[in-house]
């Protein structure tokens, strides 16, 4: 596997062998390392010394089930910090096919204009992007598509990322050429308009390429994961048939479901948001719909969907749990063709729907708009951000700016980014992951409503501080792992479940690389990434008192369980104790 | 003296005696110490646990030259650090002289309206501020000295801090009752205005009524130093007759006067915006100009102005250098009528000018308006600014909120706080100082600019790297000091070339107090007062990678001598050595 370098001052591409040290290192455990030993932590993240890195998973072009993801990394412009987000789609397996473990994007002279990467077998290079300039996420992918055949995965970025918002996320193509899957936290889409790149073009039929040590040992062990998988009540049922949106009405029955700006756990219209419905608008729709939808090819889960709409047409793919949560509770919006044409228009300018829907809500706060105004939210996205205005502007900034911008207190941000759709006070072991992530606020860091909610790997129960931070620390170390490995991290609800399938996991990545690879292996190389996460964030002077929730979540009891955020700072500061 | 608190949560009024502990503690040593005590460092700044802190100097109410000013404190919304602003005007003489020490705004209720607080001879209460809400701060100095007397000195906010604006400072109104003495810096009108006070009356004729325990040896030491003061070639001659506008040249001629968002050092009209240019225009003009303008009884400097319109109306009190500067050359803006109509405006509103000019000046480089565009700049501020429209919300953001809105890397803050007039590549004392100072960028923190620039104290050549951080670490704690005694830091030209002078400060404190006071303890007592707030700001998240300056002014180097601000990290961490 080769480190890609895409040299946005000089325009030049080169390849070459990572150094030895670098060993097992793949998916975030990479982007991050590059990430920590090229980028100056103090550095702009806008500026000529951030880096932008894509590194596919360990697994990422073999045929294990759900192991496509793809790592994005680089400083992030939203939080100051180190930031990785993954992605599912079709990138993540294709550049590992073309023997790619990690394409670097550095430098940046002004003077450039916008670019287009184009990698494939045939070479790689970068061209002018020309009209792709100012073009919503839909245009791009299907004008590449239209010049380079359908075999293409395409990375790019919106309106948002060209203008450097902080909320801008990176999309990466599914099967069908849709946006929609997105390495959507962080600003990373800022880092890469800062850049220059308006798109990469991953010109390639190949989705299973990566060499296989050992293929005996590794088709055995695939066997039991993807058994496992299919056999998990949450990745072999929940999920496929409802998708991760699913999760709406547990989280609303739980009493964690943020809303109206994380002043409720519970939203009187959830259900009408949910997985149920989905499937439900899929059934009565028909055409375009489809639930069970995978974003890559191979996964076995296949939590997606393609919502349709009214007349059957394509709305939006995907429309997930946290997008609907963040673009439907969280702003009191009930109307699930309000939040999935919200969604689209995130998926079209480039945005995070996560940072998107916080901020709405922020502004809903703010009185900016109505609680609820679906009608008002879409015209915001599609008329003022579209267009740059100082409206649209203030949104794309992202909720920690927005909140700044108008002088509010209530603002559910940790290190500068909005947090995902489970309230702390009510799922505390969330709260924990949000708190002392290196990422800032981030569910998937740490996933503990899987033990604190959904009762996966034990229990912990979400309303109680006790045992929280050694649920999330255990968590952001596997996860940490996880994320290196390009296996989905809902792999992780039967990993935590079934010791077979974790031992699977190690098997594969010693399969894969010919190396020994033991699950204890797993948990030090984990702690490893966080480790190395961690010091970049110290070095960008980030203390043990940015590990912390917002104010008002210490304070403002959450209806119905009426609680509050009491983890200690004194145990939030024990999480990386390990 | 007493320590008054006035506690928003239930509109309550009470005085006690300070702790012993806080001895000779007055202005920034005691306003720094409350907040450092009282305030939780990682609070919101604009929630209920920030407390906001008047303190007049230690020598404030007495007739000791220029000594009534009066220091602002809190945590920052701006910089999120602590914050100690201090302001002229009439206010800190007329609170000493009713024996107040310290007056702290404490608490706050949502539901609880705005209020006006009037401290006289005759009590102390918290009234309904009726009709004053969303007022400029003209109008309410005008309101309440009808209904109160000529007599009366004002604090209060205009809209930007009703609006809770980062930008926002507080006033305090000169003889006149004009409103245009500022605790500008650092947002603490924002904290004003989050407690839900909107003015402070106090009521009183008196203004030299602070007792004195040494009246003879009092009276010498004054002597001394109003001799001082007149005699030297910047308080007796250059301030009085052009006011600190007089920099305009100077620093433009050393090529560290920042022009367009501190792309250049020299301003081509320059000339039309300074000092020179204003006594010109108050001799043409007439009216109600004046220069030689003194912003309280007793000051022998009176380095300020009043600038007349076109027809000998007044259109500004004062305009100041650093006002001149930031609405003007770093705006591009070279029409002197332009700037004044623009400063006033920022009194009106209740904006930092600094910040004001820094962040309007940001936005001509995202091409929100064109640089030079005083007639748009003044739309913005009187039309979008004080309307709270999206684009007013983002100017009353401040610079570093402004720039992360367009994405920008050319931003001059540190810590969240817009830089003053001197560019720190062609004045790199200031550059430390801005760097490490525990308020953000402020020059007043340690003003290297007199070493550096008017050979005042001696001479550090201002465009090399050596001898800076030693003259700022003594300038910054000579300055805490001075900021704590309520003296003008405009003496420091007199103290650093005249020792009796600085003997005669350590006179006036010990005399006026009945304590043994001596220049060492001087000299400790400022070391002590910056341990205080660097303290606060450690357990706040601040490190050493925060003080640090923009990555462009490493970068890019500054027309005419071309440098960069080379002074190293390890260098600038040594600041707080003493």
């Amino acid at each position: 596997m080769k480190i890609v370098r895409v040299n946005m001052s000089n325009l030049t591409v080169t390849a070459a062998d990572p150094p030895p040290e670098y060993g097992l290192l793949g998916g975030r455990a990479l982007s991050s390392r590059i990430v920590a030993d090229e980028v100056p932590p103090a550095c702009h993240p806008l500026g000529p010394h951030n880096k932008l890195v894509f590194a596919p998973g360990l697994l990422a072009g073999t045929n294990a089930p759900s192991s496509g993801r793809l790592s994005v990394g680089g400083k992030s412009p939203l939080t100051g910090t180190i930031k990785e987000s993954n992605a599912g789609g079709v990138c993540g397996q294709k550049l590992a096919s073309l023997g790619i473990g990690a394409l670097v994007i550095e430098g940046r002279a002004a003077d450039k204009g916008w670019h287009v990467l184009v990698i494939g077998e045939g070479g790689m290079e970068l061209k002018p992007a020309g009209d792709l300039v100012g073009k919503g996420c839909y245009e791009v992918n299907e004008r590449l598509r239209a010049g380079y055949g359908p075999q293409i995965g395409v990375i790019c970025i919106g309106p948002a990322g060209e203008m450097l918002m902080k909320a801008a996320g990176v999309s990466t193509s599914d099967r069908e050429g849709g946006p929609g899957r997105y390495a959507g936290r962080g600003g990373l889409g800022a880092v890469m308009g800062s850049k220059g790149l308006k798109a990469i073009v991953v010109n390639t039929r190949k989705s299973f390429e990566t060499p296989v040590a050992d293929k005996d040992r590794f088709r055995k062990a695939s066997q039991v994961l993807t058994k496992a998988l299919q056999n998990h009540a949450v990745t072999g049922q929940a999920l496929p048939t409802y998708g991760t949106a699913v999760l709406v009405n547990i989280i609303n029955e739980a009493g964690g479901l943020p809303t109206r700006n994380f002043s409720a756990g519970r939203f009187e219209e959830a259900a009408a948001t949910g997985g149920e419905a989905m499937a439900e608008a899929v059934k009565q729709r028909g055409g375009a719909g489809k639930m069970g939808h995978p974003c890559h090819p191979g996964c076995v889960i296949r939590c997606s969907n393609v919502i349709p709409d009214e007349k059957g047409g394509l709305l939006c793919a995907p429309v997930e749990y946290e997008s609907t949560w963040a673009l439907g509770a969280n702003c009191g919006i009930g109307n699930l063709d309000h939040i999935a044409t919200l969604n689209r228009l995130c998926n079209d300018l480039g945005l995070d729907t996560i940072e998107t829907g916080v901020t709405l809500a922020v502004l809903m706060e703010a009185g900016v708009l109505a609680f609820g105004d679906g009608e008002r939210a879409i015209e915001l996205l599609d008329r003022e951000l579209r267009h740059g205005t100082p409206l649209g502007r203030i949104i794309g900034a992202g909720a920690a700016v927005a909140g700044q911008v108008y002088g509010l207190t209530r603002v559910p941000v940790v290190k500068g980014q909005g947090m995902p759709a489970y309230d702390p006070r009510a799922v505390k072991g969330i709260g924990v992951t949000y708190a002392t992530s290196s990422m800032g606020a981030d569910h998937t860091a740490g996933y503990a409503t899987a033990t604190n909610v959904l009762k996966v790997g034990g229990f912990v129960d979400p309303l109680k501080a006790e045992g929280q931070v050694e649920l999330s620390r255990n968590l952001q170390v596997a996860t940490a792992f996880l994320d290196s490995t390009g296996l989905c991290l809902f792999t992780a609800f039967a990993l935590l479940d079934v010791p077979e399938a974790l031992q699977a996991v190690a098997d594969l990545i010693a399969a894969r690389t010919g190396r020994d690879f033991t699950v204890d292996d797993a948990v030090r190389y984990g702690q490893e990434v966080l480790r190395v996460e961690r010091a970049f964030n110290a070095a960008a002077g980030f203390t043990a008192a940015h590990d912390r929730l917002p104010e008002f979540m210490k304070e403002e009891a959450l209806p119905p369980h009426n609680t509050v955020f009491d983890v200690r700072d004194e145990e939030l500061d024990a999480v990386y104790n390990f």
